[in-house]
């Protein structure tokens, strides 16, 4: 690939991104790497050739090369000039996302794997499996089996956002499965559930619905196979391959994932205390036409935080006017622990086609059941329903009976009332615990959540999660690394942990092995030779937002 | 739309298509309603215009034209010209297909809205939720709703293709779920199940394999949400929009419609009595570089045809030497009444990254626990686990947990016993009251099935099965129209008929209510003024493959 190529989409691509130039070269030549653009192996034009192409300071294209190495996206080779990396899948992406089993029994707890050619497509007399998605996978999927492991067995985990397992409703669940099996609903277990989910559970999720003040008509709703599924759905409706989709900048790995696999181009909007910031989505909606804003107002996936009533009144106009969709990602909204649950967007909009409406019982209650469902204008789930169908048929009966009666006995409710108060402690627990222990460090920062999972924390400038994540399974505890979530380049300096997990006592061990990682990585960081000892933290304190 | 624009594709798209010029006419014009290039009251050229501007006969374009009439697709306005139908969606496509629920359930049993607009692309002031693929949706979801409803609520369903469930194995289901929540394991249900299956079952379907002499390593396999999942996560992972995927002509309906939604271009091979024609096959190869190879060695659907073990061996050489890869949808091998199952495609190759293999329990014992699984080349498999997650994060623990333990009681081999000697007399008192209800009737054709669910049956040509239906409403009996199973035009005389949900009784009763309907349906025909009386049947008796 000519890098001209490469280049010469640098102002079409990054024309709205906010954020310094070198920023945008960086973000250009990783769009580049993920798309197949390019490949390993390619060479990079030289500092001169590129500033001049471009008409930037030598200074700044000197600095995205640092930070793209840094990445380790490209290898500098004296004498012979500079190169996409060939071992990039190793350190670009990390798996340690949303199922902490990925991360403790995948990564952690079993054997790695020699590793592998990044690919086939490469090898002649071979049969031919490429294709873009295949080559942007390549990457990603890759290093699931290629990670280095350093954690022990018992390793405590702030990584992964599933329910905190010794207050999964096993027992609630087990008597409901008993005697649903001994009554003449048994054989429903095993037939096919309609396409659109079983009309009882159908009936359920919308009378819960009707309590959050959703006003909802059984042709709006879609039953599906987990939340996931329905990400994966408005995907499939919605994106053309170059559709330009809005997103929150940092957001859920997974649907990033989902987006870019679809050949999305996706245009992050950051955030301010209030949630998402409206002038990047009005220009974001200005520039790139997109086909739909992707939106957590509750507790947001990863920074926890939660959309203001005003905001979410200003956001579902602003998009009226536009006419543009919102999927409104209420993945944890029941897991709220101050104040009183805002209105979804749904609920605000008066445009009765603006909003389709994401929900899961998986947060609050537990993930093996895999259900979730979506809520939107007749016509569109009209066709997201024959969406589903191509997509899986049809969802498991069994969880849809097993959860339907559970909702059915008010057992959801007071469940909801235990584990709040449980979240709500070991939320608390953490937060105190950061306080405490990072307390000696400057250029910590931290959001404090009304809800949900998470825990989102910043790093001064500079320094790497990555980096910190080795130190950290030396001392025996992981998180989830922040750069995963956003969909641009950055964010290799935030640290996602997961809350709900651990009780008060494992939370304040955890906490304490994390800071004392962060203590010899400063110290590492300190005495290396490298430049990063010059970027050492800022004397301020950390906040607690 | 400019004419011109559709029909200058003629000669790309239909160049190595079998059949008279006047069914790619069709084929063209039905492909471009389909993908939007064409819209509901579009004008079509003249006759004239048409036949100067591809160079036929006029008689041709006249023939064409009076297909896509029949098919519902065009309307001729006396004095104004030809146009494209707006009540199309209401015709094309029927989606009793493969869950009767569907049928059964939406379609004859509930109350129907009233028609709505197919989509809401053209109304002004509304939130643009368009797409190619919405589009493409809109003339199949949108008739969902709006199909007419004749049968009773007694009518003696062979539409669908879902296991009878008076032999669900539901009181052995009901000991394992009983045991399994009295056990340690019963927490294990409602946690997240590993991305790729839980442990035991994919041992278990690993043996499964071992017992039809495939050999599949771990890495190898991933369990899904159902067999259908399969279908889609390789088209994810394959399809760009515009590539060419070759299927059998006709095959399965939501294998179509998930490959079409993904703007595929499908390239059908029709059989012959050892299975699918190789000379079309390759052709297809050369001439399209087609993604895959979609192909149910099987008891097809809907033909119900096992491919001879010879042809099973010259398709894997065929694809081997093109590189080009087979998806095996293996949806139905364990049920199985004649000789012993044949080798897999997989088993056959000796390229071991060639073929992808997929199975599932659903057909053989219920299809209410959703549970499939692809087997093939590790680095392809690597890929489609990450697609698997970003589809639906992870399978549904309760059913592997569930299915797992049926397994290793060694029940699966019991209950295959069980059902393929009931299905076997099904089968059988199905064909026999097709031979002697249908004997007065002159060309009336059958496809003996030697496993499966299905008996394909073919009207003589000219007949509609839609035309049928209606008849065979009336009389209470409900079938599939074949039409749906094809990629191109054309299957209007075909009906699939479903002989595993019915006890023989019943069974021929249906058969004797279906040739009353047929008998009406002639009459009709014969005593009409439309042209289809000089279409009347042939002769020759009907013939039992």
């Amino acid at each position: 690939m000519n890098w001209l190529v490469v280049f010469s989409n640098l102002q079409v691509s990054s024309a709205g991104t906010a954020g310094p130039i070198y920023m945008r070269i960086v973000d250009c030549v990783r769009t580049a790497i993920e798309s197949g653009l390019l490949s390993p192996g390619d060479k990079l034009p030289t500092n001169r050739e590129l500033s001049s192409f471009i008409k930037v300071d030598r200074s700044t294209v000197a600095r995205a090369y640092l930070e793209l190495s840094r990445l380790g996206l490209i290898d500098s080779q004296v004498g012979r000039g500079t190169f996409v990396s060939r071992g990039r899948a190793e350190q670009i992406v990390d798996p340690i996302v949303d199922a902490s089993w990925q991360f403790e029994r995948t990564l952690v707890g079993q054997p790695v794997q020699a590793a592998q050619p990044a690919g086939i497509e490469a090898t002649t007399d071979q049969v031919d499996w490429s294709s873009r998605y295949s080559r942007y996978v390549a990457g990603l999927s890759g290093l699931i089996s290629r990670l280095p492991q350093f954690a022990a067995d018992d390793a405590i985990s702030f990584a992964g956002g599933i329910p905190a397992q010794d207050f999964y409703p096993s027992v609630e669940f087990k008597k409901i499965v008993h005697s649903i099996l001994d009554s003449d609903r048994g054989d429903r277990m095993f037939d096919y559930s309609p396409f659109n989910g079983e009309p009882e559970l159908r009936q359920s999720v919308i009378e819960h619905l009707a309590g959050k003040g959703m006003d909802v008509l059984a042709e709006q709703l879609l039953i599906l196979s987990g939340s996931q599924q329905g990400i994966d759905l408005v995907a499939n409706l919605l994106v053309d391959p170059g559709d330009a989709v809005l997103v929150e900048e940092p957001t859920y790995f997974w649907a990033i994932s989902n987006f870019r696999a679809r050949q999305a181009r996706l245009i992050g909007c950051h955030h301010d205390e209030e949630g998402i910031n409206l002038a990047e989505v009005e220009a974001g909606l200005r520039r790139y036409a997109p086909k739909f804003l992707y939106v957590m107002p509750n507790n947001q996936n990863p920074t926890g935080l939660t959309m203001s009533l005003n905001r979410r009144r200003a956001l579902v106009d602003l998009c009226s006017r536009f006419s543009t969709p919102i999927l409104e990602d209420d993945y944890s909204g029941d897991l709220c622990y101050e104040g009183a649950p805002l209105p979804s967007l749904y609920s605000l909009s008066e445009k009765k086609d603006l909003v389709i409406y994401q929900g899961t019982f998986s947060k609050a209650l537990c993930p093996g059941v895999r259900l979730g469902w979506l809520v939107g204008p007749e016509a569109v789930m009209e066709k997201l329903s024959f969406a589903k169908r191509t997509s899986d048929l049809a969802t498991n009966s069994m969880a849809q009976v097993i959860l339907n009666e559970f909702l059915h006995r008010g057992l959801y409710q007071e469940h909801l009332l235990r584990v709040n108060a449980v979240y709500k402690r070991r939320r608390d627990a953490m937060l105190s615990s950061l306080e405490k222990e990072f307390k000696p460090f400057a250029g910590v920062r931290l959001i404090k959540p009304k809800g949900g999972l998470f825990l989102w924390m910043s790093l001064p400038e500079g320094l790497s999660n990555r980096d910190l994540l080795n130190f950290a399974r030396h001392e025996g505890v992981v998180f989830s690394p922040g750069d995963l979530c956003f969909s641009g380049v950055g964010g290799l300096n935030y640290l996602r942990l997961c809350f709900i997990q651990n009780d008060e006592t494992i939370t304040a061990d955890g906490i304490a092995r994390l800071a004392r990682a962060y203590k010899k990585y400063l110290d590492y960081v300190n005495a290396s030779a490298s430049g990063l000892a010059s970027q050492s933290p800022r004397t301020s304190n950390h906040v607690l937002i």
